[in-house]
């Protein structure tokens, strides 16, 4: 294609999010190699997945969060060496402009409400593959995107492997709420599941953080860990909850990367 | 309270919507003598429900719709003829209007997260006191309002009075969706539950009906009746549902208006 | 492209809008024959203005409106058989429809914020090609997109073309103002202005139409015509005004079509 | 009134913004001590504000930010102590909270389209009182308060006191756009004003802050000071343009609180 007017003219642009809502135990004791290493692990885990699930003529959704970066980098070499066809389904706003910058085809769920596979981090991943997602915001976005995949594929560095939810996450569980529903679905959920919620209030704005969707979050630490299918529809019932961050039943495979570049991977444990 | 300033000035406005969303069978034949007698029965309904429920010092949550314009000139009446102390909530922009021009005191859910009392219409209730609701596209304020009341009472005339859901009301069940997500959650719900799913279209814009929330809405009309709690927990699972106009298990009492002023109360059969 | 995924399913879908907001004099005593003469009319004026302005390689602002559809049946009819490359930015939802379901590519004002051409319809447009826009609700993102647009192009049936505006169309100047400020904002330009202005209600949910992008629809009705320049920039600075539907010295040129076929062009008049 | 319901239970709550935009030079060298005399300024210039302009009766626009707190705590104690009759008009989700954590009267622009006056802080204010708002996202919602209230008043501490904009506050000029519209609007900004616009990314979750309107902000740094209603204008005027940050012939009176506790008060110089 030779564009020959404004098609042609197309600037690069690069927007650098300054996301920075981890919330994992000691964060802020971490040294500088120790962030190498998980940064080297996110890579790793990345790519070892972008080269096993992605195949020519798919439509893939492209998750959120430092982690896909690397993703979307290795697919973009892939549709170059390979000359794969494939159109791109973003998660949030991120992935949008991952897509873009990388000069990927991008779509939308209206277009293509049916997915080959989707590749998104998570906060935590326990031992059934269930995750913790949300801590970026974009819960709604991803889940909708990972259930319209055939397959959904976790990537995370080795701190996100856990056999039990909240073992290193301490930002609980996020959920999008109507914005006038936010203290009845608070003060329902705490009497229905105990824990503590609280409204995630912004930083670079007044008061509490606007989904993309134009929710409020809440952020729910629970007590302890529960049957998370359980709890998932009693968060989800609740009127006013839009969706929640637990992620249940829903991946196939998860890529852990660690500081020495090895993945690991695991599925599903049924007990 | 003698306000000197701008406050003694505040006049009355009036907006008269102009919904008509009404799909009941046969609508256009009725005759002007039938449309009489139904809004007989709605006014009747409505007194009689705001005579027995309401009492001073209470929260009161306030529906939207025709026959709820009834019952907030009753309230008005009770509170003005016996100095009643009473914070209403509305369920939608109508509602608010209602509650302004009747001089009553309007609160919000932030204010008070739990009512003593809410009163509602709905498009259809069947013996178990399910309804249908969402014809005027409210559906998710209407339902986070109604479960945050001690007891949800429903108004209603005798058109809406029926065993099985669907017997009158032709319009389906109203889904509040995602925008993003309005393909995929179509295609998934006719996957799961059969039936047709159709994306609301409005008539004085372009494009959509957005809700007041800023989403869409999605009207199903099912095969057949089924088990509702299972089919509402079904659909609002789906990724992108906000909310469904299936009111199951809420409702505490309904009370129906006939042509002639007698009004039938109802209370959940559990068979 | 020959995908092998899912990419090679997408199903073709379509969504006829009922938007009937037509504010025409005496529109309900049209006769077929003059309804399919006005049709006439739009498809012949929407077929020169593509024949005349789009050229290969061009990003491309695709209006929103009956007149438009015409427009894009023409250019994909041009893509195909003179494959041309182009990008289409819509102007509304029902755009992006209209993009997608005649297989054109569709692209967003972030990946190409500077476009060559724009076509889209008008309400009316006088001697100077002012035009009112806005029936439809989608006037902030049309005139985004026409401002982005080196040549804006409007396509229309004869009834539109007046040497003043308030000649035929009866609708008022369509204001999109932030919900909360509806009613100062109605206070104040009726102060400044005179005329009159209504909050628009929708048809098929309870309360005001809500566009978009979420906010409400003023129609204001001037008392008579003005500087529309002065005008506009009046209503625009009004605080809570996001957009008005007055698109003064933006046309390049506008195609009147007849119901005879023929076609009548104008550039703007400078008095 | 002595209620007997659930309305005798509203329980206290209290949520903390974290906000911390504050973009001012140096800010992170200020001493503790330093601090201590800014929020002594920011309380004295409140006191003297509300003792000076709040009357009986008023329709009260109540501002942002953290010098609102102490006006609003002021009015609450006038309130108890004299017993005046206000409703309070709030600009944002913080001042809501405030006023309700005050126990005041909350009503909203709907009910109260007419303000006797609104008090509000600011992020800078020059000779003439123009001033720079929006640092905390709200600017939208405080023009359309300021400019419904007969008197706008300012009140800060004596950093923002300058004789031209630019002089300590460094974030530009935050303008609040619809989201689809961000990029054609920076770069004809940029175009038309020169200076530097920056998309403002949220730090809570991925991508960009989106305000309680469900927009972007753009904070502007411009080059040099110039005419500043000119230049709000000019800004205003780019179709996708919500608001400015510049309130411009808006002020009636600022009151600048100095570390010492004495307050000092201006008008506008008109040069």
């Amino acid at each position: 294609m030779k564009p020959c007017g404004r098609l042609g003219k197309l600037a690069k642009y690069l927007i650098h999010p300054q996301y920075q809502g981890h919330k994992y135990l000691s964060t802020s004791a971490v040294k500088f190699s120790k962030m190498a290493g998980i940064e080297a692990g996110k890579k790793a885990a990345a790519i070892a997945a972008v080269n096993n699930h992605i195949k020519d003529g798919q439509v893939v959704g492209i998750g959120s969060g430092t982690t896909v970066v690397s993703a979307v980098q290795r697919i973009a070499e892939r549709v170059k060496q390979e000359n794969l066809k494939l159109v791109c389904i973003p998660t949030s706003f991120q992935a949008k402009q991952l897509i873009l910058e990388n000069n990927l085809v991008l779509g939308t769920l209206e277009q293509y409400p049916e997915l080959d596979v989707a590749i998104d981090g998570a906060d935590e991943v326990d031992a059934a593959l269930t995750c913790i997602k949300g801590g970026g915001g974009c819960l709604t976005q991803e889940k909708i995107v990972a259930n319209c995949a055939k397959e959904f594929i976790v990537i995370a560095d080795e701190r996100k492997d856990v056999s039990v939810l909240g073992t290193n996450w301490k930002g609980g569980v996020p959920i999008e709420v109507v914005d006038l529903a936010y203290r009845p679905v608070m003060l329902q959920l705490e009497r229905l599941l105990r824990g503590q919620a609280t409204l995630r209030m912004a930083v670079k704005k007044m008061g509490p953080v606007v989904t993309d969707n134009g929710n409020f979050l809440i952020d729910w630490v629970f007590d302890k860990p529960g049957d998370w299918a359980h709890i998932n529809t009693t968060l989800k019932m609740i009127p006013g909850v839009v969706e929640t961050g637990l992620f249940v039943n829903m991946a196939k495979k998860a890529y852990f990367g660690r500081s020495s570049g090895e993945v690991h991977t695991r599925e599903p444990t049924h007990t």
